[in-house]
């Protein structure tokens, strides 16, 4: 794991508990890495409530409530099922910033012909918009992948939690 | 993370496969490790659907339906709501069988006094019983408290598996 992450991670835990907010993921090709990360920032069990891994299409489906149709029309590795994770985490857990990651870790591309290094994450607040952000990473390692997922997970975090705090005016 | 790990959830993996079940986690002090474990086991998308990480009290009761009550008369550490979590788990997700971990990986003893190393672990098979197990790994560090729970799960996970290919006759 690159070693920029746990410090990236700690400082969106930072932001989160000066904003006063609590967070969850929902992850499918990193598949808990980043909810390992986030329990490992200082004070987490304050701001992190835990998350999902949803490595296959069948637990998308049963575990987020993400559409089977939306699956079967975008596959699991596109920006509308990275949008359903996050607010389907939301919906299941009390946090109230959901961050979800879907993509392609390799080494080949998915069933659906996705390319390695297609990502998607999206994130989320309670009651509020939902954004996501497409990456191509191209054919790295499957480590090389899953990590600049997480930090895009979490440079979109710091996005979200900026605006939260913009909005409920706290520091 | 102990070399050892990774084989070991390759060797539960296969075992999986061979029985034609499927797996799902429930971890609270592991925070996803175990299902990254499971999930960079060959073929994993077979045969893991994925799982939960429930890190504070209120989401054990939220995203896995851990009773309140349970936690309050016992704590989050405890046998009980080790298998809550993984019964839990297998009501929310497509699994066959699910692993529960729930534990004081420290640097200090939890909220409500459990000491660090004091880890439980249990496996639901749907349908069928739940066993737990008590872990007193004493006061290690949280990587080592982390990886014997997650060796435990992985050889209470051997036992059930053998268990339900008994039953059902499968190789």
């Amino acid at each position: 794991m690159s070693l920029a992450l746990p410090q990236h991670a700690t400082k969106v835990m930072k932001l989160a508990q000066a904003a006063g907010l609590t967070l969850a993921t929902a992850e499918s090709c990193t598949a808990g890495a980043l909810a390992v990360l986030l329990a490992d920032a200082p004070d987490a069990g304050k701001q992190f409530h835990g998350g999902f891994v949803v490595y296959t299409k069948d637990n998308k489906r049963v575990a987020l409530g993400v559409p089977a149709k939306l699956i079967a029309a975008q596959s699991a590795v596109s920006s509308d099922v990275a949008k359903a994770m996050a607010s389907g985490a939301l919906d299941r857990c009390p946090a109230d910033i959901g961050v979800a990651i879907t993509g392609v870790a390799g080494p080949e591309p998915d069933e659906d012909g996705n390319p390695v290094g297609l990502v998607y994450v999206a994130a989320a607040a309670k009651g509020g918009a939902i954004t996501a952000i497409e990456c191509k990473f191209g054919k790295l390692s499957r480590e090389d992948i899953r990590d600049r997922s997480m930090a895009a997970a979490l440079t979109l975090l710091e996005t979200v939690l900026s605006e939260q705090t913009d909005l409920t005016g706290r520091p």
